[in-house]
């Protein structure tokens, strides 16, 4: 389960309540329920974050969810690892692109529904029945009307602009640390510029710009002094040592940082 | 579980670690941990909206204590779906409602607490240890003397006043996306209103009066804009499309909410 | 597990799907994940009040590292009652003075970590599959190098100064509620001053002194009133009834307190 539910009220457990009473034997691994509220982009990293760790057949509830009750598809996506039951809306962007959609349905059918589905949780009353059916073993297609999984919601802006010397990234996410996670991955950059040196340039609110040591880890910076580096899911990060990116740089989800190669 | 120890401290762990320890083939399922520190109305609230959805014959421990240590009662309840284990403070009154109590004792049996009681936290010494061995099999009667269920405290307010044309309902919880839970039941309004139109108007700490549009779901209104609904618990809710109620509002736990019926 | 990785991300879920994947049948209870980010002291505590009550031969994965990717060591350390996987920082300084070290090694045998060790997530690359496999019944031995327990990183401070007539107290942990845990052990005070009188002063920023009723309870002062009483951790606190110590009183992390012993 990923969800942007939090932790202060109890949409979690009554999910949870409705996966146990339907599926006795499931067993539920929280990956998070703290994406910021409403954050599709956050929610789509996150997730993308988790799912080559989890063993292979897991099936995957993913909700957030700001056009709940209006005309947004609800589907469940059967890629070649795992499955994946969640709203039409880009928050299965990332994660499909490392596990290629193999099958998709509209979740159409009401027979694998709550009896009563309200307008605004549709996690308790249609994702977690569904969910809980495809565990007890009802294949993908009878959940309701295939799909084709070119037509699935992509999101803007999860690759960088890659132009001459210069590749222009967006944040896709800023951690519990005030760490910030850029849309540049490790293996697409080695690809293109193996071996180049190159400078690492946060842009600020005027364009002002303040160029980051590109370093291994942590400890190669001063305590409270910026760096960049390739994070431990394979992307390019902004940290403090110590302290908070985001908060110490006045980072939020509009910041670009620019990666110039060297000629 | 339900409690409001939050989590940043090990004050959950140290109760599932006492509850497995006696009785280790219980499985635990967290409501939430992130009631508001001593906030016995929103525990209140947050408990009823998840015993429904649980597996029948549930043992639930609540923990919302602000008077621990002192002459407030520790009790057990056995209802017709579920048993509770809580003090007897209010925090039942509302799940108890749907979920009548049919017996219920006061938890003076120290056999079944830890050797050691603290005088600040019940819910390791003597919750934990009470409903671990319930889950054993140790009927009900012998955790401690029989009371009667009408002497169980009751929460004030948790039903609106209803006048000549006006309800006049409070606030029950303000959840993580900052929309706020009034004490309207739909069930109830529906059965004494069905059929006639009504209008919703939050009352602001000057009198000051907000109009509120009453519709299904977000969708229908504009971003940002606010919203009156039958929330997913089946109360009425005010929400923000977009943000947060109680910020944008200035909702807070003594707001109040008048529903106008047309005649 | 316990770490300060937080509920935000799904640093937590990915050090989990390492374990599951590695150890299928392992069962895992969260102490905490909301340590405040890098302060070892906050999370030796939190460890050293929830493993007594764990089951005996549990394997304690703990993780608050600021300084993963540099020299400090990782290690695995045997006590009498459970096994612990950490960085060597003090992390488990206070829990081993219960449990004392039986074996302790460094975690450098590669052939028990993940096959791509990042220099900033430890606790997903290298503590949890040393903990799989040790779960899987792995000798600790062969997880690295033996080292001495005497050589294990200590935190300072973690016992209070004793003068003549009076105990001089530091902080050790601001709990979720505001309450202030100082790092003055009801056992140990008991040894030497059983039966005299004392009275509890809090000294502030400026040598301002706030003498506190030394309670048994939160009951026993007004509502919004201070106290100290020893805690259901058998550590001397400060709280505030029915609110925050650490935000009324200002007590922050290098506050201190002393005890004064009648004579």
């Amino acid at each position: 389960m990923l969800t942007d539910y939090g932790y202060e009220d109890t949409y979690v457990a009554q999910v949870k309540a409705v996966l146990i009473s339907l599926c006795p034997t499931c067993e539920i691994l929280d990956l998070t329920h703290g994406v910021p509220p409403q954050n599709v982009r956050s929610g789509a990293y996150l997730l993308a974050t988790a799912t080559p760790y989890l063993p292979e057949g897991t099936i995957i509830v993913a909700v957030v969810d700001p056009g709940v009750g209006t005309a947004r598809r609800a589907v469940a996506v059967r890629g070649v690892r795992h499955a994946y039951i969640a709203p039409d809306n880009g928050l299965l962007s990332l994660a499909l692109r490392d596990d290629p959609p193999q099958c998709a349905v509209a979740l159409d059918n009401p027979r694998y529904h709550l009896s009563e589905v309200s307008a605004t949780f549709h996690g308790r009353d249609l994702f977690a029945p569904c969910a809980a059916h495809m565990a007890n073993g009802v294949p993908i297609e009878r959940l309701g009307t295939p799909i084709e999984a070119t037509t699935l919601v992509s999101l803007p802006d999860i690759e960088p602009e890659f132009r001459k010397g210069v590749v222009r990234c967006k944040p896709l996410h800023i951690d519990h640390f005030g760490n910030v996670v850029f849309n540049l991955r490790r293996d697409r950059f080695e690809t293109l510029h193996r071996g180049t040196g190159a400078a690492v340039v946060l842009i600020g609110k005027d364009a002002h710009e303040t160029p980051l040591p590109w370093v291994r880890t942590f400890g190669e910076v001063e305590w409270g002094a910026p760096l960049a580096y390739w994070g431990s899911n394979g992307y390019l990060e902004v940290a403090v040592n110590g302290g908070s990116a985001a908060r110490t740089l006045g980072i939020d989800n509009d910041s670009l940082l620019e990666v110039r190669v060297a000629r």
